[in-house]
């Protein structure tokens, strides 16, 4: 049976009451966004759409998977934004909370599972020791080809490898996803006979969750890939329908249009569930990666905010609930749990702890999101609830894709391009040019002279 | 040789050249400000100054923290809020990024260290599944004494234990840090015998991670204690200075509130450090819930937002930069790290890779925090510069009083009370009742009420 993820947006017809009629008055816009969409997916331009039918693909990751389960202990995914974050999400949603330090056994075999996206140096050295580099594999991962984190972690690394194992058995131990045509990487794998899995050229690395970017590192923890695909395959199908009361990606990116519209320039993302405090990275780069843009010289963007339930009751809410009403919230709810504990029938000898007694603790977190949105909803606070029934491949399938169609279509309401980042890119060339690569010598200049006019003042 | 911690505001002055003379501009406020932080220190009303001093407590902590090492393999801080991320903050800074990976003796001996601020029941089972409880500690952290995440894990945990230890022996693996004087944990503790630390009682939750609600699982993974208080009060005299050009922390607060008067309503950390990755959840909780408030029917509050350093310029970065202009930005640098890696010299035979060969990663990392400056700079963007020498326990405590000092700065600018979290309580209530707490009936009954007249509306 099939379990539906599902928008539920009750809270906010009664937080605002007009929201109903602001809909109907952008509906032209609307049905912009959809032909837009159509059209985008007919082009072709944009394939993450079609991630979920790859079928051949899939194959070779399980067998690829099979391959690095069997003679390796550890596996490392080397990559950033969207080439960590999607394989962080996953990871943390259908895995053991504290799958790293089970056993073998009770990973059933699988072997355990890192993320290096960071070149803070004292934290790679802290990830060094405690590999055992004869017994680890590395999946590196850059769309681009050329991503200097990634390559320079890649180079100090396999450097070490070389070293450890010698060059001959080097390249066993490494796989790389990277462009299909282009790029440095490919060159090097090509040239080296690395084991390459492909990105689709027209899907963006914070898109790209659902293809080997993200698929392989899943498979080799004994995630069920199948699931994902399908439940992704299903949402994409309610995503395509054109009336926003039976697609909640429309719906959902309409409801965030209109917040943005209003002044609302921040969306926070609260699931209650420590499995998707994964998804709530994963969103925030998406959502501020997508919409963040400049388009004839007026900038849109709405800062995306995680919060866990309940913890961060005891950290944010404070803020939402008497802060400015600056933000739109997204409740996540998991409606069944596998475990639950109840609280054991005894007297502690007061009150105000015994009513807890004999209830579970799984009422306590249920209670908890339902008043919350009860207490955004008096406030008049926007607010909308997303339940997910359970959490499976198969409704984090749907998730992952409900999100990036709702960024596609709040694209395509804003009128920006939800799948380029240029604003990025000047930093990075000054990073070349610092970094002494060739034809970026004037970058670092320009820097360097601006840091020699700045007067640098401390307190 | 102790290391300052320095802020850097030279970035700001080139981006904002008004903001000397809006400084200024309001400088009797600035007056104020310091006269009624003077007057909270001096009326006791507030006692996170004081926490630098309290050395007898300090002693207590170290000799417990001694017990729990020779007695114990594992060590669970179980608080929620305050409670817990300040816990999480000293350890993630201060420890091996994979510390509860280690052996035993590449621990020197100290136990796994965990805090548990969740009450998701599968998050729980996840928690309870790798921990041996003859070999564990617990730490119940509340300061009221009754948090209800924080009672119902307890709960359910202690009757784990008893059963397997036994009722006699249960008590030695419990410690409890809560008031003084009141609440029902403290009750609790003192029929059963466990050892208790105190929170003082001004002191509250957001400020408390220097009392024993953080000192001691710190002492118990071996971060050096004094080192923390050294730091934190070689900072607190630097931020009790009148002048703000000689007070970071009145500087900082300064910087922050102007910006939230120009409507820049989201504040972002950006630690260029793995090592942060906790202070910047810490800093969320702190801003948040101490600013976030409503008073005379007017609502404040910035909201916080974390990023990371280089991996969130693959996230956020698009945002920051092409977004709109509504956010302040402190860029957090580590100066010197213990270990670096130089990227090897070899010919990757492309030069889209090939200019990192011979430069290190700790250059990589350095170049990218100053391009990111410049950028931001560049685009107008208020940002400034809080650099670290190294990080070690010194340094740490002062980031920690820094931080807290400014806040309270924040506080006195905007007018309001830093040191209450008024709007949480009504959640908190309806939770009671819905728990069938006595005497919180009605709470219950009126969100029941609501929502059966609510018609729920799904896509």
């Amino acid at each position: 049976m099939l379990e539906r993820v599902r928008l539920d947006y009750s809270n906010l017809l009664v937080a605002d009451e007009g929201i109903m009629e602001e809909i109907h008055g952008i509906r032209k816009r609307i049905t912009c966004a959809v032909a837009g969409m159509r059209k985008k997916k007919e082009s072709n331009l944009q394939g993450f759409f079609r991630l979920p039918y790859q079928t051949e693909e899939k194959e070779d990751i399980k067998i690829h998977a099979r391959y690095i389960k069997e003679n390796f202990e550890n596996f490392v995914v080397v990559g950033i934004g969207g080439s960590a974050l999607g394989n962080r999400f996953l990871h943390r949603a259908l895995n053991h909370p504290y799958y790293n330090m089970l056993s073998w056994e009770e990973r059933k075999g699988c072997p355990r599972i890192f993320v290096l996206d960071s070149i803070d140096t004292d934290y790679l050295a802290g990830l060094l020791d405690i590999l055992d580099l004869k017994k680890t594999a590395f999946n590196i991962i850059t769309k681009s080809g050329g991503t200097s984190e990634t390559m320079a972690n890649f180079m100090v690394i396999r450097d070490l490898l070389e070293r450890m194992v010698g060059r001959e058995r080097a390249p066993e131990h490494i796989t790389v996803t990277t462009d299909r045509e282009r790029g440095s990487l490919l060159k090097i794998a090509r040239e080296k006979g690395y084991r390459t899995f492909y990105i689709p050229q027209n899907v963006g690395g914070r898109y790209s969750v659902l293809s080997p970017v993200g698929l392989l590192s899943a498979a080799v923890s004994g995630i069920d890939i199948d699931g994902l695909l399908e439940g992704a395959s299903d949402m994409a199908e309610r995503c395509s329908k054109e009336n926003p009361f039976n697609n909640p990606a429309l719906l959902a990116a309409i409801f965030q249009y209109l917040a943005y519209r209003r002044g609302k320039n921040i969306s926070v993302v609260m699931p209650y569930s420590e499995f998707l405090d994964g998804f709530g990275d994963w969103y925030c780069q998406l959502w501020a990666e997508s919409l963040g843009k400049t388009r004839d010289a007026e900038s849109t963007g709405q800062t995306p905010v995680k919060a866990v339930g309940a913890r961060d009751q005891h950290s944010l809410l404070q803020l939402f609930l008497d802060g400015p009403d600056d933000k739109i919230y997204t409740l996540l709810e998991v409606e069944n749990r596998d475990r639950d504990f109840e609280i054991p029938r005894q007297d502690m000898g007061d009150k105000g702890v015994n009513y807890l007694s004999g209830n579970s603790v799984g009422k306590l977190l249920n209670s908890e999101f339902r008043a919350t949105g009860y207490v955004l909803t008096k406030r008049k606070r926007m607010n909308y609830r997303l339940i997910l029934p359970h959490i499976s491949s198969n409704t984090i399938g749907q998730l992952v894709f409900l999100y990036m169609y709702m960024t596609a279509y709040a694209g395509e309401l804003l009128g920006i391009d939800a799948f380029n980042q240029p604003a990025v890119e000047e930093g990075k060339t000054i990073t070349y040019g610092l970094m002494n690569r060739e034809g970026y010598e004037d970058r670092a200049e320009e820097m360097l002279n601006w840091e020699k006019s700045v007067k640098r003042v401390y307190v």
